[in-house]
């Protein structure tokens, strides 16, 4: 490996400065994806199609020279491999035709193994971006968390209160653990496979965990991230509970993971909650890169200072769309000149 | 005044109980709520036929014994009344034709008292309802916080990031606190002809201080809910910054003033981070409602006692327009039957 300083941060190591890697690097923020995505019928083509996916994996790691590649996909895949076929409608989002109503919708499901051997195009994309890559950073593969995916296979599409799913926890409990337990064999499995094809690090995303509370998120989120992480013990895991700040000292206790922050929660305060040896990830304001060079320079070093050391730089939430690309590199320009 | 609870608890006295009330209240989860707007061409239809808000401002006095009325109308009415006219489509949200883009659109604003004078629907509403309460409850008028108003002017709509308005604060500086103090000196005199046409509390709702992180809600947010709450000392004054959980210690250093809470602030850490003698208002997850009426019961009189007193019950968020009247029915017999 070329550069392995994702590695060596994750494996516990002091490095001489952090890595750096943003969540949709891999996206509209690229001139060369736009391209790629124009010539396409839609999102899902590209998600599909092997040769593509890793070909815009492969886009920012030479274009914004990023430490680490995550391979183009969609938290969504997985329901589909369930039996929950869905749509991404242009500016809208996704769209579920069919939603999970009833136990008998749960008990109709693929789970497990199974579900997951369906995802062969996931796979195959993983091994044509290591090629690409031929060792020059590490592979990232991901998948969403049991609470997010529920809250997609209940509601049918986004929301901004996910009222419906947080609805089930109360009312109908029982089913709501019957769907997390189908969706966390599911999404281990689906993590083991993507190892197997050249994932040399893992990130769960756990989007919607915000609209949770400490009491519920623990029954129903961190319970199953829990699992998940005693199920993957073959390459470094990072769990990403956006919103949950609520819970970060739950997340706290499941060790051996590497856990990602939103931009909301304050380095030191991080820090303070989760120990000077727990490998921290985040978290700049995604808006930073909107102001100018100084600026964002100047705020990625003291987040940097903040964090003080076992930290993987990235933005506290996904870069978005419209970003200039000189505020991206003057972000990563900021971590490479970084000294500890 | 017949049930003057909630005044009481205002003044910092201590009550039998803690009175309640819910944000969204008049609204879709009453009948005779529904009947009405069905008969209407639109929901600003509603909001701009002073007897017809009374009207649904006071059902929920008659139909569910809350200890308040709160005066049915929009935040948005503020932007309106600036010049920047909106459209509520039906199961979509708010539109605005034209948005705020450069410093001439702000130049260009109305402000202050005359455009606070324009709203005389609203101030007939208030005068309305207090005609059919009758002495009976408390009238709650209410505003959206600049920073919320200010999100919707920039971005045209909801957002699930306003990117768009953040970008600004880093983008525009100049731009953002121009606009704001534009909007904060008309909301100020939009509260005070609220008072004067019969509001007896007043609350001021920061939808969107979430997507905000500690440093830029001091800026542009808590910065101008100080310039309120100084400005207020007709009446009690409420004021509810969602999701804004990293600035709860400094919004308990704005003194004189009741803090609303979201359903995932613990009461015991609300209670801890800004005092015994502060009056804490919320904060039940309303998605609690959906339960069955012990579990309601029980988690109401957890809560209450969490808070310990100088409390004003309410749910986290507005309540959901699909909640079983069952489920609020128990909520409110909960908080009745509750003795301190």
């Amino acid at each position: 490996m070329q550069n392995d300083i994702l590695l060596r941060t994750l494996a516990g190591e002091n490095t001489e400065r952090p890595p750096v890697w943003l969540m949709r690097q891999a996206g509209r923020i690229l001139p060369e994806y736009r391209a790629i995505r124009a010539s396409l019928s839609g999102f899902k083509e590209l998600v599909s199609t092997p040769d593509l996916a890793a070909e815009v994996t492969v886009q920012p790691v030479d274009a914004l020279e990023v430490d680490a590649a995550i391979v183009f996909s969609d938290i969504l895949v997985i329901p589909e491999a369930m039996g929950l076929d869905y749509e991404l409608i242009e500016k809208v989002g996704p769209r579920f035709p069919r939603v999970i109503e009833r136990k008998a919708d749960i008990e109709q499901l693929e789970y497990g193994q199974v579900a997951a051997e369906r995802l062969d195009y996931v796979y195959q994309a993983l091994e044509k971006t290591q090629e690409r890559l031929a060792g020059r950073v590490p592979l990232i593969g991901f998948a969403g968390a049991p609470w997010t995916l529920l809250c997609y296979m209940i509601e049918g599409q986004g929301s901004k209160t996910f009222a419906k799913a947080r609805r089930l926890l109360h009312a109908e409990p029982e089913m709501a653990e019957m769907l997390m337990d189908k969706l966390t064999d599911t999404i281990i499995s689906y993590l083991k496979l993507k190892v197997k094809h050249g994932a040399q690090v893992l990130q769960v995303f756990d989007s919607w965990s915000g609209v949770l509370s400490r009491p519920l998120y623990a029954k129903y989120g961190i319970k199953y991230l829990q699992r998940i992480a005693e199920a993957i013990d073959e390459v470094p895991l990072i769990l990403f509970s956006k919103g949950a700040w609520f819970s970060l000292t739950d997340l706290a206790q499941i060790e051996g993971v590497a856990l990602g922050l939103d931009w909301q929660t304050d380095p030191l305060l991080a820090r303070d909650v989760c120990g000077a040896d727990r490998i921290l990830q985040g978290n700049l304001d995604p808006t930073i890169l909107y102001a100018n060079e100084e600026d964002i320079a100047a705020k990625t070093h003291k987040m940097i200072s903040a964090f003080g050391g076992h930290h993987i730089v990235n933005l506290g939430h996904g870069v978005y769309p419209d970003t200039p690309l000189t505020g991206v590199r003057a972000f990563i320009q900021a971590v490479k000149t970084f000294n500890y």
